[in-house]
């Protein structure tokens, strides 16, 4: 029985310029089961669709840096190594904050020219840390810092099961909690190693996928 | 001729217990006119409408305090007397600081008891300040600031006139820019004061107004 559907956000949710699926707000309304966001996007973002959409459940952000649960915003990573690591990469590549890292407290988000994307892993492997393509943009995060985690800390606040938990997503980020062994879905849009790892593929793209995804695990009717 | 529409969020794209209408974010998704969100809430949460709704234009968070214009992010008021008012205030009154607060960089936020309001009022009138009602939650904020400030802002750097702005609102934080002198519309949930100085009372409510109010002033067909 699933007791919790954790949803990715850009790609899941929304089209590729970042607009959401009416039809995915209107999913997630009519769903009884408990929601939670997982993204690689900062907290307040999050907490914004939470309450526009208004749905009971968590929000994890930063890639599960940080989440907001029952309430209370708990912070599981520091942002000290990423930073230091942006602020330096950015002498000598392309490499360049976002808008948003002013309001990340655990990781930092940037964009890069493909080809010096060697320099820039090797030299996040050097400091512990570790980079993640969420289609939109590029994330350093701490190690063990991935949307996996997240999933785990919420089964464990839950006291729920692996076959509890149904997962949605479409892009690299979302690798971490697809091999966690729970049950998994997304939708038409996602990468070719997403759709293998995927319970169910749906034929559907960008959001409009939810209602189908909810009726195949008999979700809604 | 109308050439920018600007709305208020909370009761006016949605209910009372703020879920966006799916409504209001078709009818912005349909409109060709400039679009501005004005609200006393924070900038990364709006931040996240303007991405998920999809639309081009400004942003002014914290009731004009803060504000994301063309990419950069631009601040017209300091979060020091309002930090320090609320502080003490907690110390002898009902009023707590709210979540989003964490995120505020020009005003807080709080909540408090009804019959403590004329000393809560007095006190921020002694320090310079102002407290305004969203109808959601209590905003101390800086004199001056408000969103009539945020509006003129806006007139200022596209350079247009008050015959060229629509506003749309429905409580005591939007009479500031209800009084400037632009076009005016309401939702009929708005509040009877923000009805007596509209233009137009739509019939709908909650968000469901803004397809007939766009109609009313011929801005979608």
């Amino acid at each position: 029985m699933i007791k919790l559907v954790v949803l990715d956000v850009d790609g899941t949710l929304t089209d590729k310029s970042r607009m959401i699926s009416v039809n995915a707000v209107n999913a997630i309304r009519n769903l009884k089961t408990k929601v939670a966001l997982v993204s690689g996007n900062v907290l307040p973002v999050l907490y914004g669709l939470k309450i526009y959409i208004g749905f009971d459940g968590y929000i994890f952000a930063e890639n599960g840096g940080i989440a907001l649960i029952n309430n209370n915003i708990e912070k599981f990573f520091e942002k000290d190594g990423p930073e230091s690591f942006l602020n330096d990469i950015s002498g000598y590549t392309s490499a360049r904050g976002i808008l948003t890292n002013r309001w990340r407290e655990t990781s930092m988000a940037f964009t890069a020219n493909h080809d010096e994307m060697d320099i820039i892993d090797r030299e996040a492997a050097r400091r512990d840390l570790y980079i993640v393509d969420s289609g939109f943009t590029l994330h350093i995060l701490n190690k063990g810092q991935d949307k996996g985690f997240a999933v785990k800390k919420m089964m464990d606040i839950m006291n729920i099961d692996y076959n509890n938990v149904l997962v949605i997503g479409d892009s690299q980020n979302d690798e971490s909690m697809f091999s966690l062994g729970t049950l998994s879905a997304c939708p038409g849009n996602a990468s070719e190693k997403i759709k293998e790892m995927s319970n169910y593929v749906s034929g559907k793209c960008y959001g409009d996928e939810l209602f189908d995804v909810f009726r195949h695990f008999d979700l809604i009717h």
